[in-house]
């Protein structure tokens, strides 16, 4: 527990219950930290987000581990596929809903129950556990358990180190403008590319203006059962999963 | 065990033994993955860097978990602190360096055994590991084993999610130039710098011209004992340790 973590636990009646953000890594349970595998082995109340219908990466990941008496919480997102990003709606569908999750899991922690919140990869690096936890904070005791990021495991899985001497790394969205990703695939040595998906045809044609599609990795389901890891430039023409990483490594001093 | 590694493997006659790079986290045992965890408490040969005199912190973290008849295997840095890092015999002296540890490495799974090669945080990212991967490549089996790297340890204690939305991060090492920094910390959302030391001055220069200053954090030994955090600019004219990260968050779009 750090400081911080202290006094806001310390603002409530020691009858509230902990919420922990605790990341599970990218997707090996062998990958978990020992801290991990401990919380999630004992407790009692365990909550992940999924889409409404699927098992859920997060929840699939613990499988096997959990107590046989644990409580579920799945925290389903609202079918958003037909709604545009760019639409004020679908931020506003979203909020309500971290809002429902939210009073969900004060009523847990008031009634006096730790509760474990899954989160893939690391909590605290582009997570959806991050918008519990800033309309947690103040309400609740709080704990984050960092954890491996998916692109950690995707290098690793390339067998070449992603950063050598004084590179610079840059981790991109897919999501982000055209224009703005190449200027950024200019700018740094190694690059990380999350959020692939349906972004997959800009960000090939950003890398060729950059000049570093030849140099690129295509990493799906990185320490996953699935995983497979190929020359971006021998994928083209097919589809990337949701757990796709984009990797080009760079090459900087090395003695 | 990815493709290329089972090939690498299969190239070798069984009696090798195989060198497993293993990633220890920022510095907590708990923070170790399961898998770490595991192949340090059965290790028979365990190897570390650390400077001449010094126990280490990689050997430091793992106190405690080895077995009593462990074989531990210390690889010394030469003294290179009267050789200036521009100077070409400060890489020939490094070179040289690897070049020793990788033939002991070697001698030892020629005769059959395992080694456990110790690595801060994740091997593969700016790790020293990677100077004798790559030199062992083709000479005998090798394993990473990718783990959490300092800086989640470093904005999990600033209680802040270090990104959101599209926020673009760039990872940047306190030795580059001034302008370099200043540059990159003017065109990404989320900064981590790591190198701190005696860059220290530089690199808050590089913050004030960026006009990131005021919003930077500086976390020392993030997830070891001696942990600290405080803003950058509470922290004027003091020394940082080695173990030292400065943070700059994200504000990207949050629902
Ligand atoms: C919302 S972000 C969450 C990132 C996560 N918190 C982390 O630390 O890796 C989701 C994106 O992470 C990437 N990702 C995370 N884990 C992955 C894995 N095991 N394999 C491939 N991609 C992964 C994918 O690019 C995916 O689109
Ligand atoms: C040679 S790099 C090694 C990085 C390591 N492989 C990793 O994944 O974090 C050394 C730098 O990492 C940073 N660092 C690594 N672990 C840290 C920790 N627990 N606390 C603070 N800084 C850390 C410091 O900036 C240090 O100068």
């Amino acid at each position: 527990m750090n400081a911080q973590e202290e006094i806001r636990a310390a603002d409530h009646q020691q009858v509230q219950g902990t919420i922990w953000g605790v990341g599970l890594g990218p997707g090996d349970p062998e990958l978990m930290s020992v801290r991990a595998d401990r919380l999630l082995r004992t407790a009692r109340h365990v909550a992940f987000f999924r889409k409404a219908g699927r098992p859920g990466q997060a929840r699939r990941i613990v499988e096997g581990m959990l107590r046989p008496d644990v409580v579920e919480i799945a925290m389903e997102y609202p079918v958003t596929t037909e709604i545009a990003l760019s639409d004020p709606r679908y931020n506003a569908r979203l909020s309500e809903f971290y809002a429902r999750c939210t009073a969900r899991l004060r009523t847990l922690s008031d009634a006096g129950h730790d509760v474990v919140v899954l989160a893939e990869g690391d909590p605290f690096f582009y997570g959806s556990f991050m918008h519990l936890f800033t309309r947690l904070e103040g309400h609740a005791p709080l704990q984050v358990v960092p954890a491996i990021p998916g692109m950690a495991a995707a290098w690793c899985a390339t067998g070449l180190p992603i950063t050598w001497g004084d590179d610079v790394m840059s981790t991109l969205m897919g999501t982000l403008p055209e224009d703005t990703l190449v200027q950024q695939m200019r700018n740094a040595d190694a690059l990380v590319v999350m959020k692939i998906g349906r972004n997959i045809e800009k960000i090939r044609r950003a890398l060729r203006s950059a000049g570093r599609y030849d140099d690129a990795w295509l990493v799906e389901y990185a320490a996953m059962p699935e995983q497979r890891v190929q020359r971006l430039a021998e994928a083209e023409g097919k589809v990337t999963p949701y757990f796709s990483i984009v990797l080009v490594h760079g090459q900087g001093r090395r003695p």
